[in-house]
């Protein structure tokens, strides 16, 4: 899993029927700062989590795993909301209470 | 997965049998602001998509979760015609209705 | 999937005993423009291709869903060969008849 | 399969209920002499690992193949401790007993 | 499947319960003309080959495809002791016999 900082949304209304009901976020993946870099990835949401979030989200077959995304057309998933993270033993995010 | 435009088309007559009926299309994934890069991938077309549109695809074994596409020798898959996605509160992208 | 040129070809004999029966082939992807690059792929050949041509090729588990790479180790397989793309509304590559 | 060193940990409580037990770890794999880069992943521990250690972890739907990543949406994981490797006939590294 | 030059061993003694038996080996990657890079790769030893010897090696979900390595969590496997290969007609490589 990566680390991803949620900054937009996507909407796809012509798609393929397995799709409905799935809503589509724009991560970015950060660094172990939480910096985002430039690249990106759509990913389904699984979690209810909202623009500007810090999130984990899985690639790949991995993704069709949760209860939401099963045996879906779907390679990205957001699977929870991160908390807080700590790198050698200082805390780099926390999320407000 | 990822946005792309898509660019072109491509034929193959002799292939798999499991390809039978399969469009293929030409993708370049684009970045947050819609521009293509230099990479591209072969994607079916799941959704009846045309050239110059932007679209959703999946890679990897959820390319096989579509109608379409079930057990196919397939690893890209265009599931959705994107209508609009934003980054930061600004839209970047609307189709033309 | 992937355009590719077949460059080469990969004997091996001492392997698993699931690989018995396959040809190895040596791709390397191409550009839009049919230009390889300096990385390449063995494929297993699952439509009689032959060196020079040009071929559309899947990677990863989409690799195993041809009739002969049913349920062996292979995580890259031919699965076409190319009649013609075009980009732009520009054909960018046509097979001799 | 790569080998990382666990550089730190990630606490989400709010997550799809299939990730619930799983304790997340952020590994930063190394180059064959031990030395970390910058890119890093967090991966599910399977083995009881902690931070400094260096670990093999896989990535993919081998994630979900440990007893205890079984169906979780889950896309890398931590499944051995290292003890030593060697490259050309050299140590490399060796875990203190 | 890429060709890939044996570089080392590595040993792992604390581990999920299904890698038990494997042998695990670090691979680098080489050109189509035999020469290693930097990155390297732990694969499953599923044919008995040993330090120095030119491999081709499956990554992702077809590392499972062979007897050995079957719903174990390994995303690499070595599967083939490479005998030659050729690159537009030249033989870049022939195994000692």
């Amino acid at each position: 899993m990566l680390i991803g900082k949620i900054v937009g949304t996507l909407v796809a209304t012509q798609k393929d029927e397995k799709l409905r009901g799935l809503r589509f976020m724009v991560v970015k993946p950060v660094d172990t700062d939480g910096k985002p870099g430039s690249s990106y990835v759509v990913a389904a949401d699984a979690v209810g989590a909202g623009v500007d979030e810090y999130v984990l989200y899985a690639t790949g077959s991995s993704a069709r795993q949760t209860v939401l995304t099963d045996k879906r057309p779907c390679d990205a998933v957001i699977m929870a909301i991160v908390d807080t993270w700590e790198i050698d033993g200082q805390e780099k995010y926390r999320k407000n209470a």
